[in-house]
């Protein structure tokens, strides 16, 4: 018995940094880092678990995938990476990181889609679909609310429900509810005061119980602190294993632990290792792990590639493009300068546990020269470190000058943004932009080609630049793909995925980043990022959705079409009304036009991704549901959909809003029980209230020798709970309150029984 | 001893609305509201305890004397208002309101004096030594965190104890400290969950405990829900009685309730009345409440007046006056249109329970009639109901057309406002506008004079003005205060007690005022009002401070003078370089300049009224202490003064900084404990930590085959709390965490005893 407790026990923890523990019969399984590439680290892992690794595809970290507003894209992404993670032993990808890109100086964002809930879930969700299509567990992180580095094993982060809901637990429902991934994996903060591995109410009741999930729950790497308290609030596997099993079976047999939640641990674990076996290729006879050679990859290696420079191309951002100075003209024989250190030491993915080893990596300045040949002239113009060098400087002025055109590659450098912790600015170093400025005086034409991980303001500079392409960090291909897009072989059409604020102190989570004394208190609630920028109608740099290409689009045909209760269809037409082929990416918007917003007045609900030749049209139709017009109501903890009208905007960014149209809805016809609490104006507001009140008010107007209330005072007496007018001693008796309160229950359930409302 | 039970029992509520119980050999007292005059109901008041009452002198209301920023006249007030209550018999005026105004849309904000803490606690203070200095007792309200009429008996204020302690309760703090107080009186609403009346980490923790109160706390009429967790909170007297003391006697007989509870309030209650008694005259043999009759205040009235006319000219704050268009020469014998339904019927007070019958009241029309005789011609131009009315525009216009100025007075109509519901915008009446720019169209001048208890916006039409002066509320004699400020017969001093956002959507209580679903979330935190507004430089249109007056001043010769450890006075010159005697607000802010700010950049520290002849100086001296630099430790629930450089900006308004010192401090030299799930960040940060740690890091440095640890990877692992470096398998065990944890707690009780650091 002890025996097998003692064994029970073990499944809780791995057994080793990168191994789940064999036992009672569930055999064990194989996990690797991975949201951009397969972190497969032979053995049992180094003890920091964030050495070398064998090599493997370099996709786009999730800030390049996540401007490609291509759920497609990141389905084939996401089974490719499932395939790579198969071949190589690995049957739990950890994949895709989905935190909200809460502020820009998130360390992390390069490892995050969006700061939407709404993008972010369709694009995970085609991830997993894609890693776990391939017979490999997806497993979605870091749940929840993990948007910053600093502090973040022990931070609160201190957030309203409504944010909670609508913005931070949103996308995570969507990829549980719609792609069911196999695991999770909880975050190392903690979320109102819990820690998020410890976190019941997390864990357990929204994760289970109301998104159905039933896959594995792991910890973040180091995250657990109370193992007991972990296992009981719904965690099954301690990862890498803390060597504490003893006290899950301490806590067991001392009656603290249910024994029940052994069984649920290991069902889950049993669960998990079918899912893998049952959709995976069986392993060979005599399958020893890391058996699969490098050469049993290699085409899976090229194809990838080519997979990977596709991605990266699509991830790119022309932000702008004046005069259409981009695509270079080749046939005119430009001579090109090209400019800037990363252009030749590429950063194609971001520092800490997501760093993979890549197959192949060429730079922009090898793609460029290998096609522009000698009409290229390359000058460093910075070092990566920063140290300022009026040499380097010089040399690249005096390329620049000599050029039809340069193009400036700047960004971030390694040391200013990774996992570990936050950037304190979102300024390029001062080094490259007076680089710019010295070019930017004597080059004809400049292109600035960045390369960041988080968004970096443009502002300050880009008036020195004719074009501005956004390159993010792109993967083991983005070299050629950048290459392609200024050359024209390819045409851009990322979109921001972020807004990018005029300057750091506009950003909502500005005064509320990173937090202090162990706590960060989301103070901007759930108008996070655009959602407050837009409502505020503050003046951006680009709003969010905003992305140019070669061509142009014209939006035409708008139309709202009902299918049944609060359900639509929204379609319109989208023509490319240009001289090239382009990938439009059309968005839809909702929102509410109310004086005093009580929600934000623009909301992402729908996009699409339509590739069109000069000429053609498309016709768009996306789906608008109740859940998207609606808001958490934190009182009776439910989604709730208010009457009336709703703005419906199609477009190519959240403010080049190009078609409006109306949704109007009756509402969800929830009818909140009124009780001893309920404001007068709320039993007014009744369908039923209202009449059983009437007598009550009878005497208040009464005591004021009126026939009826008094507008003034009715507007006073709104806000009564029905209980306080007791103090006015008008016969309001706790018997007469109890009466009330019975009655309109009555009449309640008769207004629900005939299908007018709803009491749920 | 059920008797006695019952007695004792029936001290914790009232005898009628406006009376406590005797009982147990503690005698009646009577209450009156009265934050700006006395209103004293005769006999036991009425029902709803709103109705008529005797004439008292009505002061302007906290609207107009927090504008003064004069604590000497605010303790005259106080001093007038509590020899009005004693005469009327009354031994508890519930007066100052003294809560913070967090959102311009508060329909109460007439009833408070500031945005800011530091102005609201020097002004509430004086006006509660003022009032006790009659015998009476004043009440400070409401006790706490009630900003918003909306929702206000049942709304959760959820806010962060940063916020609380910093803005929220920082006022009510300097009051209890510095003037004692007699009573309290707790707030309606709900503070992070808890109702006001209810909460004893508010009433017992924080308000006796730590601050050492020892007056009574009465409940906001009619707050009480739970009578018996009101009590064991430390609330002492129901008001007015709800008729359920037998619930305590229950709770007490049912061992529910501590017995004990019941002798502290009733002591509390005899304290009270032996303070009033052994302060004020006593009363004549055979009083009979009510028994002083209206005669014998006659004297008392008419001095009282003259020093409402002098506070309501203090109040009113000259916005703009460009090229010096006021005071209106008299000499030059103008012709002035009066135009503006407020100038004949003047709103001089609020709605609700402050609202108090004047012994006099004259209107601005009035009194520039009786001093212009027939140089004036007036037009009402709107009604009060906002019905917009063609003729009254065109009989002011030709009223303007003709007259050498116009003085077209504008504001807020008493529906627009009161206690009771909040603003939705913070426009003035479409109509009023209308009339305005029907008026500047004609008018060679036009001087806007403002009557309004909230913030109005200005933006929108002020450019039609040459002068505007806001008035507020003004009390009984405001419009002879005007006509003294318009005709030059006194001189402009009163200064904006709150910023004047461009437009409501900039203020940073926009999106989180007044919440929903029975929630407020104070999302700004501690940057409420100007705090935020300055700190992230956003355009106002007239900034916290701001006041013009007919005569100009000069700032110069700062000094900084040490006066002991974390404690200096700042001294400068202000000299009158004007024509006329006038008086000068000067302020003292002081704030620290971080690139990422963690507290507001600007926070009043200090302000002196500076009454001075042309040509004359006056030394203004200002002491600086530790707590005005400091900010609120949550995590080890203290003040924190960090070491570091702060500055100290002299001027006329938070954005006039006329002078800029500095004050340098090792700050208070805490040393919090070092424990297991302190960072590796901290360790090394404490005096004694890094020393402790360094064979630790030591073995960190080997595990990557270094000397030292490399920086990026010290970087990541400074926010690592110790005890997850268990992680990394290098040795350290439970074991090595305690016995660190315990070595660098003995080192800290070294520094300790030798007086180097505190350990609280």
């Amino acid at each position: 018995m002890t025996t097998e407790l003692a064994e029970r026990a073990a499944l809780t923890s791995g057994s080793s940094t990168w191994h789940t523990t064999a036992a009672v019969g569930v055999p064990l399984l194989v996990l690797a880092d991975g949201p951009h590439g397969v972190r497969r680290q032979r053995g049992g892992g180094d003890a920091l678990g964030i050495g070398t690794s064998v090599p493997a595809t370099c996709f786009p970290p999730a800030v390049g995938l996540g401007a490609t507003w291509d759920v497609d894209l990141l389905r084939r992404v996401g089974a490719a990476l499932g395939a790579e993670a198969r071949a190589l032993d690995v049957d739990v990808l950890l994949a895709p990181g989905m935190n909200i890109k809460r502020s820009p100086l998130n360390g992390r964002n390069f490892e995050y889609l969006s700061e939407d809930p709404f993008l972010t879930g369709r694009l995970a969700a085609a991830m997993v679909e894609g890693i776990q299509s391939a017979g490999v567990a997806a497993c979605i992180k870091h749940f929840a609310v993990n948007n910053q580095e600093t502090d973040r094993m022990r931070v609160s982060a201190d957030v309203d429900d409504r944010a909670l809901r609508e913005v931070y637990l949103a996308a995570f429902e969507h990829v549980v509810r719609t792609a069911r991934p196999w695991m999770v994996m909880s975050a190392y903060n903690r979320v109102n005061g819990v820690p998020a591995s410890e976190h019941p109410w997390l864990l357990t009741e929204v994760l289970r119980d109301e998104w159905g999930y039933d896959g594995v729950v792991v910890s973040d790497w180091g995250a657990v602190e109370d193992r007991v308290a972990a296992v009981r609030a719904g965690l099954d596997l301690e990862m890498p294993p803390s060597g504490t099993d003893e006290r899950i079976v301490a806590a067991v047999t001392a009656g603290e632990l249910d024994e029940a939640v052994l069984d649920r641990v290991a069902d889950r674990m049993a669960r998990l290792a079918e899912r893998v076996r049952a959709t995976a290729p069986a392993r060979p006879e005599g399958w020893v792990e890391g058996s699969a050679s490098d050469d049993d990859l290699a085409d899976m290696r090229a194809a990838h590639h080519a997979l990977a420079r596709e991605a990266a191309t699509a991830s790119v951002v022309l932000l702008k493009n004046d005069g259409r100075l981009l695509p270079l003209d080749r046939a005119a024989g430009q001579s090109v300068a090209v400019v800037g250190e990363l252009a030749r030491t590429p950063r194609f993915q971001g520092g800490g546990s997501s760093r993979v080893v890549p197959t192949r990596l060429s730079s922009a300045l090898d793609a460029l020269s290998g096609r522009l040949g000698d009409r290229l002239r390359f000058a460093a113009g910075y070092t990566l470190d920063g140290t300022p060098s009026r040499e380097l400087v010089d040399e690249a002025v005096a390329t620049a000058r000599d050029a039809d055109v340069a193009v400036v590659f700047l960004g971030l450098p390694e040391a200013a943004e990774s996992e570990g912790f936050d950037r304190t600015t979102i300024d390029l170093p001062d080094d490259q932009l007076a680089l710019l400025s010295a070019v930017a005086e004597v080059a004809p034409e400049v292109v600035v080609v960045l390369s960041n991980g988080g968004v970096v303001s443009v502002s300050p500079w880009q008036d020195r630049a004719g074009a501005v392409l956004e390159g993010w960090l792109l993967g083991q291909a983005g070299g050629e793909a950048v290459a392609d897009l200024l050359l024209g072989d390819a045409a851009p059409s990322g979109r921001l995925a972020e807004a990018i604020p005029l300057r750091l102190a506009d950003h909502p989570s500005h005064l509320h980043f990173p937090g202090r004394d162990g706590t960060v208190t989301y103070g901007e609630g759930t108008y996070v990022g655009y959602r407050q920028l837009d409502t505020l109608d503050v003046p951006v740099a680009y709003p969010f959705g905003h992305g140019l290409t070669y061509t142009t689009f014209a939006y035409s045909d708008p139309r709202v079409t009902a299918c049944g209760e609060n359900a639509w269809e929204i379609s319109w037409t989208v023509t490319n009304t240009g001289p090239r082929a382009g990938r439009e990416v059309a968005q839809l918007y909702v929102g509410r036009q109310e004086d005093r917003p009580t929600r934000p007045r623009v909301q992402l609900a729908g996009f699409a991704s339509v590739a069109l030749e000069p000429g053609a049209s498309q016709r768009v139709a996306l789906p608008l549901r109740a859940r998207d017009l609606s808001t958490w109501d934190a009182a009776h903890r439910r989604w709730s959909l208010a009457a009336g009208t709703y703005d419906v905007r199609m477009g190519a960014s959240s403010r080049d809003v190009r078609l409006v149209a109306t949704v109007e809805t009756g509402g969800d016809r929830f009818l909140p029980p009124l009780t001893r609490m309920s404001t007068i104006g709320e039993w007014r507001a009744d369908p039923a209230g209202s009449e059983v009140l009437s007598a009550l008010l009878g005497r208040f107007a009464a005591a004021a020798g009126r026939g009826t209330v008094a507008p003034e005072l009715l507007r006073m007496l709104d806000d009564f709970p029905l209980v306080k007018l007791r103090t006015f001693r008008l016969g309001l008796t706790e018997e007469v309150i109890d009466g009330l309160v019975e009655q309109v229950a009555a009449e309640h359930r008769r207004l629900v029984d005939s299908g007018r409302y709803r009491s749920s």
